[in-house]
C-alpha cells in the first residue's frame, strides 16, 4: 500500500509538530510527502493528479485553525478535485485527516470548552471522501505538540507510522504483521543489527500475549453462556 | 441593529444568487455588504475589525465548495480575528451563515446522498461563534437557486430580508412588527405609495390571525387540563 501525505501549512519547515512528522516518516518505505505550500507555486494539475490516483491512502496533515484547514488546503482541492477525480479516480481509496491542535483533547466534547467532538468538526472531510467513494479513517488528533515528554513523542511516532501504513483494522493479529515487517525493514536499511534477537525477543512477547488473550477469550465465552 | 453582509465568493457579480441577495439588500436599512474578494486585494486590519465591532448581526454568505466557504475566507479568517477580537471583540453579536448548494436539501440528511445535516457541516463555524462568545443563527441554506421559480423567489427574498434584519426569535408578534416596519420603510424611500391602505388591510389581517390563534390556543389549554 502506498501512502500520500499532503501537508497543509503556511511553513511546515518552521513548525516541529510538522517536522517531527516528517522526521517520522524518513524510514518509512511507499509513503511520499507532498507540501501543498512548495507544490502551489508551480502547480502542475496532471501530474497531481497522477500522484494521487496512484497511491491508495490519502492524508490531509494540518494545524488546525479556526476549526478548519488553512485556506491553502481549500484553494487545492478547488484545483484538483475535478469531476474525473471524485466521480471515479479516488474510488475505493482511504481519506485520514491528521489534525494538530493548541487545545487539550478533553476539550473536544459536549460541554468541553471546545463543544464538539474532532469528529464532528472534521465532518466536511468525512462528507468528501464519501462524495469521493473513499474508505475515511478515523481522524488522527495530535494535541499540545509542544508539551509532550520524550515518552508521549515515542509513542506518537509509532501510531502516526501505523496510521499511514497498517493496514485499517484493529485486529490483534495486523498490529503483529505490522510491527514485525517494521523491524524487518529498519533491518533491511541497516537501521537495527540484531534483528534476530529482536525478532525472537518479540515473538516470545506475542506468544505470551496470545496464550493470555486466548485465556481471556475462554473466560468471556464462558461468561456469555451463563 | 446593523448587520454586516461578509460575501465569500470568487466572484459575486457573475453569480445568479449573490446578484439575486445583494439586490435584495438595497431596500434594507442597517445593512452593510463587503465583499472579501474586493477588499482582500487592499486589506486593511483596523478598518475592518472596526466594521465588524460597530455591527451586531454578522453574516457569512458564500457557495458551498467541498462542504466548506471558498478558501478566501479562511485566509480573510486569519489576518481579521486577532487575540482581542475573538476573547472580547465580538461577545453577544450574532453569527449567521448564508450557503447556496447545487444540491436539493433532502440529500442533506442521514441515509441521504450528502450523508449529514447542513447543521452538522457547518459545526466549525458554530464552533467559531462560541469561541468568540457569539450568539450562533440557524443557518439559512439557498438550494438549486438557479431552478426556482418566481413565486419561491419572492418568498426566499422575504425570509433572506428577515435573516439579515429580523430579531432573532420565533414569536408571532415579531414577525407582526417586521412586516409593518418594512412597510413604513419601503413608503419613506417612495418605493409604495398607499401605505395606508395596505397597512390597514394587514393590520385587519393580523387581527383575524390573531383572533384564529387564541381559539387555537384556548383549544390547546383544554386539551392539556384533560
Amino acid at each position: 500500500m502506498k501512502t500520500l501525505v499532503v501537508i497543509v501549512h503556511p511553513n511546515s519547515h518552521e513548525s516541529g509538530v510538522q517536522s517531527f512528522l516528517k522526521e517520522s516518516c524518513t524510514s518509512l518505505t511507499d509513503v511520499t510527502i507532498y507540501d501543498i505550500q512548495e507544490e502551489l507555486s508551480s502547480f502542475d494539475l496532471k501530474k497531481t493528479q497522477e500522484l494521487l490516483t496512484s497511491h491508495q491512502r490519502i492524508i490531509f496533515q494540518f494545524p488546525m485553525y479556526w476549526y478548519a484547514a488553512p485556506d491553502m488546503l481549500y484553494k487545492w482541492l478547488e484545483k484538483v478535485l475535478t469531476k474525473s477525480l471524485y466521480q471515479s479516480g479516488l474510488k475505493g481509496k482511504e481519506l485520514g485527516i491528521v489534525m494538530s491542535m493548541g487545545q487539550k483533547l478533553s476539550a473536544f466534547q459536549a460541554g468541553g470548552t471546545e463543544h464538539f467532538t474532532i469528529s464532528e468538526l472534521l465532518r466536511p472531510f468525512q462528507a468528501l471522501a464519501y462524495k469521493c467513494h473513499m474508505t475515511y479513517l478515523p481522524p488522527f488528533p495530535i494535541s499540545l505538540f509542544p508539551y509532550l515528554k520524550e515518552e508521549d513523542k515515542h509513542r506518537l511516532l509509532i501510531s502516526y507510522q501505523q496510521y499511514l501504513t497498517k493496514e485499517n483494522d484493529h485486529r490483534f493479529v495486523t498490529s503483529e504483521k505490522w510491527a514485525i515487517n517494521r523491524l524487518k525493514e529498519l533491518s533491511d536499511k541497516g537501521l537495527i543489527n540484531d534483528l534476530d534477537n529482536r525478532l525472537s525477543f518479540i515473538q516470545d512477547t506475542l506468544e505470551n500475549n496470545r496464550m493470555e488473550l486466548d485465556s481471556l477469550l475462554t473466560t468471556l465465552e464462558e461468561m456469555r453462556m451463563d
